[in-house]
């Protein structure tokens, strides 16, 4: 309908329009610029150079300095091809275009390097200072690897390659600055974190956080792509304070693709000893990540990579490295899945094909080593819940999966594969915090530090609230996204809010619900343990009819000698006090992990090596489902999202430059593209989740593309480990390496 | 600086311009209204009739319903000139106003009554359905007056006339409405009382107040002129609903004068009974109040009128009658002073010319009749406080008094007037209350419902939370406006701001810091009760160093095991529990009352009759002064005002019609103006005030006007009742009934 308005659509009063001047090369020395051009420009009210902004550096791990590797405007190099080197402030959005062309930066290329193998050679050149490029190791061990593998009774190796990824959330990233005199600044930005972008803001601009308010409008998607802060959020701040006005800077498409965040493309090396019955022994995994040319969120993810894998099947020995490479390639960063994905995926393709190694049925594998409720991975992460042993039995019978592998349909095949995720993450602040507050005419008003981003939890937070009130959900409203009224919140990511925020809701509204029935009890005469709220009214337990409504119950109070305002007030943090170790990626990491389960049925043409999805079962535990219809719009679009990564988004690079940067280009999978969905949700109880809820959000795009590829396989006999898995891998063009053992059927011989 | 921004500078996206138009007469019949002119005119997204719109009358006192005589656009007939008829949205503003012009209003013209005298007349046209077109009636009786009147040695009757007065206002009204369809309501708009606003919004156009959200940006000058809804309001609120995009509208200059509010002019007839020793026995007051075509806030200024009278100065037996007449005038409505003003007038010169009769000096039987501490008025009003004798005896030794009434200087006059005003009313439903969040940085941020509508008031309740919290004053934050978010509040009127949302500051702020405090103190292993916070730093009592700063305290707090999340939250009602009664306009109306003294000091010139402000000294009561310099600019301000009421400021009718409804020709006292004030703050210690506080914003404005015109009669010998004093009547070309009596240093001859 055009009316949630987006931060593009938000106009202040004598706004301007900011643009940024990129790097044309993937690597290069900046020996001068020079603005002068612009000096006489009507319509040009601002324009600044690295020389111009605060040269502290920034990134994701403050605590970590040494991680923080990017400033607000290159000063001596540019590292991609994107990597920002000025920026204008213009009265329209055309003539900020027309400054940048009069903008002349002289450039001293230097060669690039964009593989990350590459990018360790020793003479490659280096990035920033560190030796052989390397930004971040993790390395984990539990149990002696090589005494794991003499234990088993067979060891297999492989390794996977997975690619980069656009977010492409529909709505760009955009940023509005209004700097006034008095020093405040006031920042709309589509940021799934506000407090992080003020922290960020006063940390690298010198400005107080109590000078700062951040406010998030609606968000159109964002995928972890608007997790951290940008150059625009900076720039549009400095360019305001410059020009003083307000000042207005949206990235073109293009600017996402290029200059924004993807996931890292990792190399995953995985090998495993197993039994003879299956069962799962060691497993040593190194990977290394294309970290692009900054650092953003990669040291966590490349260690998240790692941790995940020990959690879903059940292993007695562990290890892990990881390497964080830096190259002249655009910047790796936060994406749903967070570096499980990519291990994900290397591990549930190659249990396939240790099942077949082992003519084991790969459900029944799955089976044998899932992980059960009460235990603990080997990088210590607790099981409190767990369902994913129904989750695989469930999506099994749905998906008639025995029926499915014995009746076998030409050119069709079915696959498998398994997840498990964190529902928040323990970084040692990770408070999400809300308050509740009771309005006049009976309705209530919940401020919580969370941002919707568009997967729609304003409404399960609502739901939650009306809950716990004993109200109709429509009597309930939120305020969220402006950092002045908020109470503090991490951020929208990490599938925290439902379990965080939730917590804090929960506890908000209780404490509400509280005064308010105490109140009411001195007004009724009764006892609080008597009172109880339903429906919008209160009753006093053992009579039918209710006292009066809950409307009237709270002007009542109000207006009562001295007044009573009812507000209550909640905070979550983990009770994990154990903090991540940055250099290990160990520790318990979640206060609760969901589960599940997925099987793709794909239909393989083997003349145009065409994939088509043609049924898909996807089966979650993330503990109680507060709101079903979202969890099942969450698995949708992780599906959605999925199947892009494993069969059509392919990111075409030249030199660090996108070939590809639109939608035209980078083919995101569309409602033709969709199979029939089938969700069934594995209601666990957690003891620790809000109504026993856990996260659902990012877990359950973890098992997509294995599922999809093992499907692949199932139908023609071809085990592509390079993702995504275009027709040309199928029919041997490129990659596909194991087509010489084709299946039967998928020579158009039924079996 | 233009950084503040105000309601017209805001811009929605897609937003539409509005525009009213308002009838030609002052009475008449609508026989029909075509729009059809419009209906194929491009950039004329909506237009509405009263047809269009919910017929449902508003008015301030819902809870009387007969007293609800408004509606959103006429329907049948005008009742003055200015009353809204049709109201359009167009893409600009040229050409909304265009498009007034294009629309047909077939109106049978009714005879018009200008004067509430004739209004009265049974054969005047009757505006309501009111007989002999009273709006309203008080009634109140205090001991049998007649037997006052015997009791007193002498009794003296007067009449006075006091004029309409514009609030002229620098920012005229406006407001943005964007209705979602959703059924959202977003309002924009500068009212005092935004929740005000809000409700009779609900109440009007149907819409629960779930789906109302009503914002008050910056507010540039309000004196009472923006606490009721306005036809703007509604019809924002309609346009945008039926163009489906936002609407702003902003009344002309001109629209402000004539279509909004203005001081009700007042006959007031007063008949007071004293002894021969200056001794008040018994007063009698009857005013006719010039209600113009609609009630608004009429009938509570009526009584107030009446109340204010008996409290200023004791009186044994009291009589008042007020009557509330329509007529096709611009409508009357809340006015800084509130009806007190012009009774005031009359009670204060009245008082001179006692004292004369009785050749008593104005201060002595000021102060022989002064209301003392203690007391409680004939209308139940108690001086919990009171320093009214002070600020006599004060403002006295600063005017140096007697060496100006004995050092006779010619032309020049000097004179005295008092006053009492209220700290906030008791309605039955007068909450204020507060939020106060602790934020990470150390801050805190007060979420309060008052709005400061230009005087201040953010920065005093900063104060009170800074005090409270023992932080600096520039760590304290400040949300208000934004009724989402918001805790209730009356609004922004009756001199209660300071006092009462203060209150519920002073509660939250406590509450706040008793839970910091109670954390903080399992933190440091101290008692809280030995925890104290100074200069934001925690201290253990007794030993010099600080603990920790606050900041880290309220970190610490946050991050704990579990998590501590500080808010406060506070309320407060008056604890006056008796509700005024509209029909006598008594009972205890206020928690406390200020009083106050001022002396003017002026010079006439003889020949042109103009009066020359020569000194002011202000002395007033307004309990503990938190902030003096804010009181300073309050009373400042008031004179200012005072004196434009007093002599220059003269709206010019013509058959209800403004003729000067401009800056231009309306003349309100600029800086040049003004004279030397001095500013004497007598502290009193209110029991139930904020730190000792009480209202000062209104009172203040109350004595200027008759001390300006006791001066001049000191001066001239000219008593004017009839205000303002222009040099006209000075001279003797209208009214100045006692001319004759010139003083004699007036016509040059010193003595």
């Amino acid at each position: 309908m055009g009316e949630a308005k987006f931060c593009d659509d938000l106009v202040l009063p004598g706004m301007l329009y900011g643009k940024i001047l990129r790097s044309p090369h993937p690597h290069a020395k900046i020996l001068n610029i020079s603005t002068d051009k612009l000096k006489k420009r009507a319509g040009i009210k601002a324009v600044i150079t690295g020389r111009d902004v605060p040269s502290k550096k920034y990134g994701i791990y403050k605590v970590v300095p040494e991680t923080l590797d990017e400033s607000i405007l290159c000063v001596d190099k540019v590292r991609y091809v994107g990597d920002a080197v000025a920026a204008v402030a213009a009265i329209d959005e055309e003539m900020a275009q027309e400054a940048l062309e009069l903008i002349d930066v002289e450039y001293e290329i230097l060669p690039g390097v964009f593989d990350p193998v590459e990018a360790m050679n020793p003479n490659a050149p280096l990035i920033h200072d560190k030796p052989n490029n390397i930004a971040w190791e993790v390395n984990f061990k539990h149990g002696d690897i090589e005494k794991g593998f003499l234990e088993s009774d067979f060891v297999r190796e492989d390794e996977f390659v997975t690619p980069a990824q656009n977010h492409a959330a529909l709505e760009p990233h955009g940023a509005i600055a209004s700097y006034e005199r008095s020093g405040k600044l006031t920042l709309y930005s589509c940021s799934q974190s506000p407090f992080g972008v003020l922290q960020d803001l006063a940390f690298v601009l010198g400005i107080k956080q109590k000078d700062i308010r951040v406010i998030s409008p609606y968000i159109g998607g964002a995928f972890g792509g608007k997790y951290q802060i940008l150059p625009l959020d900076f720039c549009t701040a400095v360019l305001s304070k410059v020009s003083g006005r307000p000042v207005k800077l949206t990235y073109t498409r293009q600017e996402v693709f290029q200059c924004t965040r993807q996931r890292h493309p990792m190399r995953v090396r995985l090998k495993t000893g197993y039994n003879k019955d299956g069962t799962l022994v060691a497993k040593q995994c190194n990977i290394i990540g294309d970290n692009g040319a900054y650092n953003s969120s990669g040291p966590t993810i490349i260690g998240r990579a790692g941790a995940q894998l020990s959690m879903v099947y059940k292993v007695k020995y562990f290890e892990y490295r990881g390497l964080l490479v830096y190259t002249n390639n655009p910047v790796g960063g936060a994406f749903r899945g967070f570096g499980n994905i990519q291990s994900r995926f290397a591990d549930d393709s190659q249990m396939d094909m240790i099942a077949e190694d082992l003519h084991l049925d790969p459900v029944e594998i799955r089976l044998k080593n899932a992980r059960q409720a009460g235990e603990t991975s080997p990088h210590g992460w607790k099981a409190t819940s767990c369902g994913l042993t129904d989750c695989i039995q469930r999506a099994k019978e749905t998906a008639e999966w025995d029926l499915k592998k014995r009746k076998k349909v030409k050119n069709r095949g079915i696959g498998i594969a398994c997840n498990s995720y964190i529902s928040g993450s323990n970084t040692g602040h990770d408070a999400s915090s809300a308050f509740v507050k009771i309005n006049l005419d009976g309705t209530v008003t919940l401020i919580t530090g969370a941002r919707d981003i568009g997967q729609g939890s304003d409404t399960t937070l609502c739901q939650i609230v009306a809950e716990v009130m004993g109200i109709p959900m429509e009597d309930v409203r939120i305020v969220a996204s402006d950092t002045d009224v908020i109470p503090f919140d991490l951020g929208t990511y990490g599938s925290r809010v439902t379990f965080m925020a939730g917590k804090a809701s929960i506890e908000a509204a209780a404490d509400a619900k509280k005064q308010l029935i105490a109140k009411v009890s001195d007004l009724l005469e009764a006892k609080p343990e008597d009172l109880e709220i339903r429906g919008g009214h209160i009753y006093v337990r053992g009579r039918p009819a209710p006292e009066m409504p809950f409307g009237e119950a709270v002007k009542a109070c109000l207006y009562a000698q001295g007044g009573n305002l009812i507000l209550g007030r909640g905070v979550y943090n983990s009770p994990n006090t154990e903090k991540l170790d940055l250099r290990t990626g160990a520790r318990n990491l979640s206060p609760a992990y969901s589960f599940g389960a997925q099987i793709a049925e794909v239909e393989v043409n083997p003349v145009t090596g065409r994939v088509r999805v043609v049924n898909f079962v996807a089966a979650h535990d993330c503990g109680l489902a507060i709101n079903p219809y979202s969890i099942e719009g969450q698995v949708e679009g992780s599906i959605a999202q999925g199947l892009g990564y494993a069969l059509t988004e392919d990111l075409l690079f030249e030199e660090g430059q996108i070939k590809n940067a639109s939608y035209f280009g980078y083919r995101i999978p569309t409602t033709l593209d969709m199979p029939p969905i089938r969700t069934i949700i594995v209601e666990t109880l957690d003891p620790e989740g809000p109504f026993g809820a856990k996260g659902v959000s990012e877990g359950t795009l973890l098992p997509v593309a294995p599922a999809v590829a093992n499907a692949i396989y199932d139908a023609t006999g071809i085990r592509v480990k390079d993702l995504p898995i275009t027709p040309e891998k199928i029919l041997g063009m490129e990659g596909g390496e194991e087509r010489t053992h084709l299946n039967a059927k998928f020579e158009g011989k039924e079996v």
